[in-house]
């Protein structure tokens, strides 16, 4: 599945496109218009290729790359490069592009977002992860005293390449730890795409992952463009996995390893065999230590929350989900039984 | 006219009201949802009253006080006030009001927009200029490296209040320094208006100066949300006056002050008596000593520029307006012409 393939988010005035096509880099400047000051935002861990070919394509490029991990996703990153932009003369009608992965892409367009009060933003992510989720949805950020996410702006690119290419000088982990999400997508959504999980060949299903899971957040997300109800599926797995997350990053798992370990607690008892095995299939983890007080109370400091109640995602069989609020407590004991697996 | 008026600003999903009522500070609680935590957000040149007034009609109110001034337009202090709120637990259904003039306006509604991107926000301005100016538009921003407003989103509060006698306080010239801005709306868009500010009693006339002026920029900030066009009526009088404001800012000139300033030279010949006349009775500066050289620099740094060309709007007659793109070179005589009335 090489040829090109376009989803339109229908967003009224905030639609755009997504392209999928493997080798789009290269011709980025016949996809995007570059035809101006454009800044090239990256980070030390993409190689340093795919940025500088952004910026050889503008008519005005300037690359700036921050140091790779969440740090970079900081107010005080964001104001430097607003700076560095004001410096170099942007205006209203020059862009921001992001080539990198979801750190990238959340500061890039909440710098765009902001800049002038809203300048032209496109991404090219360049992690599975990215390239599945954080693609699809407008919802830019940076972190604010540890709590991850706290400040930003729905802002919606005005286009989206995915370059498959792009993957193959990335570590099996980040290919799992992306592919942690296309899993989540396929429970709610897709009980095909969980098969396929659970069947067939990853590494050369990849195209077809990625552009099934990007046909399922589309469609979340054009539903509900600012997270008011059914964009909640898209959090299944990671009420816990936040959790999880917040407790766990001292040892270093990564987000979409963390979402795995959130959503089997949420699945059917019928369903979380199977879970498991495409799990370990991925090489994510299914059992992990950790201190279920010290998970819960950084569970209950996730913004998702609404006082005292958060609204969960269960998925009773692939493909079908139900949503329901519960009180936090309720959820304790489903954090112990993934301690428990131990 | 003491009589309670609703203007509704009609924008879509994003639409709100605009309530004009002399004593609506004190019932607030009947006409915002202030039943939750509420970030009352004001300056330390605003009666404390006013701001305690809505904090204590709360459920869990807070006071944030920053200093006079368009130094608190900043990214530290945006940041700081996120970092309050964050400790103070604020959730997604909290609220944020801003209780002052048109830098507790922005900055507050700037913060409102990121946090947790994006949560309910109510402005109460407190002078004529963000009565009849930054209360409507949904431009909220922050300064960066001595540029005004250069960070910022577009955000609708969900509702504003004009409580008109919160005005009793003010000095006269800032109350002058607000009806610049009024007298510009005047001679764009509404020619009755116009004449009221030539024959009226200014300070009996109040409240239908700062509805009439509310009712144009009503207007067109429905036709144009987010600036493309017909909003640049509103830049009447704010490309020199910009460039005035940069330069002249140590000898401590208002913005509407600069705004008097600018508008002279983009006025026809016969009506620019009148103008000045108006003025003169508004005990606003008409003649101002400056550097040419100096204010067209700062002029052409103005962000509504595209390039070396900006859309400029003049008044043929008042009630009338007529847009066009200029190079900044043909401003220059202008600039000189105000500086030769010395």
């Amino acid at each position: 599945m090489a040829e090109k393939k376009v989803l339109h988010m229908d967003l009224g005035a905030d639609s755009y496109d997504i392209i999928i096509e493997r080798g789009a880099l290269d011709k980025a400047d016949e996809l995007l218009d570059l035809d101006r000051k454009v800044m090239v935002i990256t980070d030390d861990g993409v190689p340093e290729s795919y940025a500088r070919t952004i910026a050889d394509l503008s008519k005005d490029g300037t690359v700036y790359t921050v140091p790779q991990g969440e740090d970079s996703k900081s107010i005080d990153k964001f104001s430097e490069i607003l700076s560095e932009m004001l410096r170099l003369g942007f205006g209203r009608k020059d862009a921001v592009v992001a080539v990198g992965g979801g750190v990238v892409g959340d500061l890039s367009g909440f710098a765009a977002s902001a800049y002038m009060r809203g300048i032209d933003f496109y991404n090219i992510p360049t992690t599975v992860l990215s390239q599945v989720d954080s693609s699809i949805g407008g919802k830019t950020a940076v972190n604010l005293d540890g709590i991850k996410n706290i400040v930003g702006a729905f802002y919606q690119p005005k286009r989206v390449i995915i370059d498959i290419d792009l993957l193959s000088t990335l570590p099996q982990r980040q290919i799992s730890n992306g592919l942690s999400e296309a899993v989540k997508m396929s429970l709610t959504s897709d009980a095909e795409l969980f098969e396929l999980f659970e069947k067939g060949n990853i590494s050369s299903s990849l195209d077809e992952i990625i552009i099934r899971s990007l046909m399922i957040k589309k469609s979340v997300v054009e539903q509900d463009e600012k997270e008011q109800g059914l964009r909640k599926i898209l959090n299944f797995g990671h009420t816990i996995g936040h959790g999880i997350e917040s407790f766990e990053h001292l040892n270093g798992l990564y987000h979409g390893e963390c979402v795995a370990l959130g959503m089997i607690p949420m699945v059917s008892e019928s369903l979380r065999p199977r879970l498991i095995k495409v799990l370990d299939k991925l090489s994510l983890p299914t059992l992990v230590e950790l201190d279920p007080d010290a998970v819960f109370a950084a569970m209950t400091h996730d913004k998702k929350g609404e006082g005292d109640t958060v609204t969960i995602t269960t998925v009773p069989e692939a493909g079908k989900f139900e949503m329901k609020k519960v009180s936090f407590k309720e959820l304790y004991p489903l954090i112990e039984t993934i301690g428990k697996q131990l």
